[in-house]
């Protein structure tokens, strides 16, 4: 995206509208995120999936460091991409809220009021000056009332619940994918595959066992957990045939 | 729009003036809510009638995530177009606002006095530094002491009372088919059909029954409610006819 | 008014004068005053008269809602021209004032402490910065210790003493009809067409029935109050025979 | 007074001196003053008078709303000139200091204290940012302990005592008569007398009754009044013939 | 790295994204870091090493009051590159933290809770106005639950585990040395003389005994110290033989 | 002095340093100096002498209203040069200073301590944003345990003690004269004449009676007190012949 | 210096990098120290000397007013080069941080804790916006446990503790004699006389026993202490044989 004359000067603070209304500083923001790794949520059937691409770039890297699939509360987990530095911060910011409402009124969070609440700060960074927009969307997938959701948040503050969606450098072939194959009578398992499938079209088939991070929420169970090492090897290893 | 040279330079900061007295800031804010979608709201003998296109772009897309007409409380909602997190930010505030009066006064907040108080709020962000204004226009329908409302808002904190008015992206067209066709006696649902027949114009045709939403304030039962899907499939299926 | 190079530079902030020790901003101000309504104010010998023309511009408007003259307290009445929701700031803080005042010592506001004290609050956003002034004129009407007064204050903080005035997009016209016609001695009813004669020529005969707002202080009474459209129709009907 | 090259940007800010050890906005604030009104103070045998010429422009203006001297307390009064906000802003400073000090110590102000205390006031506006300074100045004529003066303010914060002086946009014309006339043995009418011929050189002889405004502080009664329209008319008119 | 015209305007503050979704300012950060002196760390069998290359420039400076490596708590110990101050200020961060984790809960703070305190602290200081980023990048070194660790920080707030790597000038040498050769069954002692090798690579031979600094951290004792001088010594000697 | 292209930019703010280290406000403030009245200050046997020419421009001037040596406290006296608004601040900072150390410790505060705190007050407006340094050098004569001193300050809150000085417009010719013929062994009328004919070569002779100011520090008793009128028209006459 | 094209707009604020990772603002501090007086300071067998040419340049002024080297508490002392009122400031910050040392832990500071904490204060002002970094640096010698200390810290905080080194104008010049002639095992007298070697050299020649001061840490007596003129100007005389 090279900037016109047109924009100049009315992209260099989030507190002044562009002629045409748009705020540039939210839009090169959205730039930081597609500018991260690949990141996918897809509803089933059985519960919500998440997978992301690692992608580890040295044999040097412990790939347990680079998390890219937290878990919040018991039945919620977000997928980050984008500037990792914000998405931790973001992250804390939602932890912290889930535990001020175990405290408060003994039970655990909506998933729907917990996203809100991140939507809601994150926007007061697009609407007031002296900080900068988060440069880091999130994928929000979690169960409240036996019904499972998959939000997604963008710098703007916006919220949305898809289906199946990406975030990331491989939102555009991810989507492609879900578009044509995104069957919501699937199982997790079939989920998985579909998710993997989208991965591997956005990264160009540049992708191996240790640079894939999977969470699942159950419908059965009621809680978010993250696959471990040897659950997502399996997986990927069985897609891969 | 695009920028003149004589408002370069007036026109990047809320608390400049333009030589010939503009706030080009609050000008710029106006045309991000140009840019949202299309909102109705139409008074008739029954009550008062709001409804929003939501533009769902991907069958992905959750559309009951797309929420555009919010209830504030129960004699008052709202339809909103313009930057979706400046819209829930004021839906947030004017809810508070209601569930203040009731706890100081224990009654219900007089609608005019709502909709001055957002106004209010809203005007301080074109008149001080350090934020940007709200980028959002609201449609507030309500009913106080059995006489129905139909107010609109704008970025400037300005406050009017229409019979019948448009907002978003669809307002001219809209506002072409009210200045030809609105009636103070019809029905709610010939207010409805009216409302669908300004947004048909507006989108050129391009909605469907999951794309539109419904809220009605209702004189015989004072209060507000949004139409169930079941309900706006109805509605929306017999327009077509 | 077209910036000329000489004044490049000074006229963007509040905080700064030009070489010749004027401020820009502050006139500019002024600037939003003249793109306002035309109100006029006439005192007679029984009182104070406020007109103002709401310039509706649709039929779908509710012209109740478009409010230019409001009343402050039992015996004064304030008409405005300029930003809407600046001029709503303005009443709010005579009202404010007003009711400070009779809760501290008992009695109502002196109208001119009441000016006084609106001025120096205006005078202040033409002082400091991280803020604009007021872009507001303010037509201030009213009685104590049975002396009428009609005031008129501008974003400088200034504030005179008329005995008719008008401010807006029409005070040149209104002037002109004024000096060469006013009569102190005439009764309300001679100074209401008087008023409307002018906002006639300032309008050029494009007001109706249902656009002006009439406002009254009586001295008999001692207090201001709003005419009913009613009162107004019958007014404006006998004025254009 | 036209912008230099040399003088760009050192004139924007006042927490800036230029090159020269110059601070431009306090110069431009002068400027203010140079455009104001007339105001002449002049010491005599008898006490201290302050005369203004208050330019009224219209007939349809009430001549006594522009106050142009101001009593600050019994034995001090205050003619203003400059931009008129500001003026009012330091007259109520002066009022609340003199009063603070009868509350205080339950005498009143000593003037050359007073006149400190309001030049510090403005040497404050001349050295921190986020305001501009005054632009306005004071003739300050009183009384203390017997003795009378007549001190002079300008933006700067500097504070002088003259014999006779003006401010405003008359001011070379009335030094050029005081330097050539002034008798400090005369008595107060002859110095209403000298200070009108002055004011009548400023404004080349363009002031009738209703634009003079005079007061007196007499060494007699150890006290400050202003004259009363029915004085002044009686002044001037002996003045024209 | 010379500017872009691309980039102008978009680096000089860091609460703005470039149009590309970049923060230079963050990225120039780095470049200080780059410019630091080099510093290495690498995981064995039994510990984790850290070895500094101290770039002492003249015989009159005391070697021992450069500090390249720091002793956190028992258990942690830490080498920086780029500005010392900064690290210094980290440094001291980190400590007082460690220190608040014994009172509190009187044990240990685990290695990556302060490792992630660290990395929020810094990335504040990449999305809030007022300040700079922190032109440093540390190599957090340390052991808890019997478990090694090896963190790097930089200036944006990312925190990834390496099994062995370099910051500061000489990083792309020492990097290419690890590549090829790193074996995470080497000792203590080999893990040393890797490193030695890598730095020798980065500084081409220029470092002699004085200008070495070794922290280690013990699986055997779990706690991090500091190699004496002497220590030092022996091992460089030994290295280059 | 006038700007050069290298100075460009690095002269508008206190906060910033120019290329070569040189603080330009600062530098600046000292041309402010340069524009004030001469004042000179002479250390003799008996005392310090303090005098100042004060530059009266018109008959109408009070000469007692230009204030330009000031006592501090019974010990200390200040002769000032630059803006007057700034010497009556720093004026009433010294007097205050005084004041509190006499209530703290019952004793007269050491010369050398209140000089030294001026210049630490003046320093930190050379330092932090959001005001311009003082625009005003002193001369501060006085007596501590027995011993005179001569302390001379500057905008940028350096101290120096001088045995013979002075600042403003006209120090060059000033300081020629005291090169030439100090002897430190005068007498305090010796001295008294030294500095008026140093005075006389800064102003080429143009002085009068009028238009000095005389202050002294006398050992003997030690305090410093102003020269009445008459006194000082003795020894300029005196001096004359 | 003079400014590259490159480096412009990045080194106008202290909260903003260069693309190469530079603080330009620091680096023009270092320029401020380059242009101060020379400061040395020599570690020997029997203590530490400092010893600074104040460079006095008008035989009025008094030499003891130029105080550069200063006693901190009973075991240290420091000498400044840069600008003179930030020497001053940090002189008194490092006396009462000795002080509340002595206070709270009823035992002198150790030298090295009061060295890091001016320098964490000096860093702060390379970090934060709102004010300048200071301009000056110290050498601060010094005794604790009965080691001796000669530190150097600069604006950026960085603080090195040296063998011998100089600060300021003729730091090169000074460090040529040192790199070559430096010897640790020099009683006190000798550095001293090497110390007035280095200065001469780096003011070829020009400073006699008036502009010369020496302060001495004496590992005997644990304390530092300035020399009297006279003891200096036997060691100058000596020197100069």
């Amino acid at each position: 995206m090279q900037p016109q004359p047109s924009q100049m000067g009315y992209d260099r603070a989030i507190t002044v509208f562009s002629p045409d209304g748009r705020l540039y500083q939210v839009e090169y923001a959205r730039e930081a995120v597609k500018r991260g790794t690949t990141a996918v949520g897809i509803k089933c059937r059985e519960g919500v999936v998440l997978i992301v691409d690692k992608r580890v770039s040295s044999r040097l890297l412990e790939p347990s460091s680079i998390e890219k699939i937290f878990r919040i509360d018991a039945h919620i987990g977000v997928a980050s991409s984008g500037l990792v530095g914000d998405a931790r911060a973001l992250v804390d910011r939602a932890r912290i809220e889930s535990q001020i409402n175990r405290v408060s009124y003994d039970e655990s969070i909506d998933i729907e009021t917990l996203s809100k609440r991140l939507c809601d700060h994150m926007q007061t960074y697009t609407q007031f000056g002296g900080a900068r927009p988060y440069g880091t969307a999130l994928l929000i997938a979690g169960i409240s009332d036996g019904k499972t959701h998959l939000f997604e948040t963008d710098p703007s503050g916006t919220l949305l619940e898809y289906k199946a969606t990406g975030i990331g450098v491989g939102r555009p072939a991810v989507m492609k994918v879900f578009e044509e194959e995104y069957n919501p009578e699937n199982s997790c398992k079939e989920a998985i595959f579909l998710g993997l499938k989208a991965l591997h079209a956005a990264t160009e088939g540049k992708f191996d066992v240790n640079t894939v991070e999977i969470g699942i929420v159950s419908v059965q169970s009621g809680t978010f957990r993250k696959m471990t090492p040897e659950e997502v090897a399996v997986c990927v290893e069985t897609f891969e045939q």
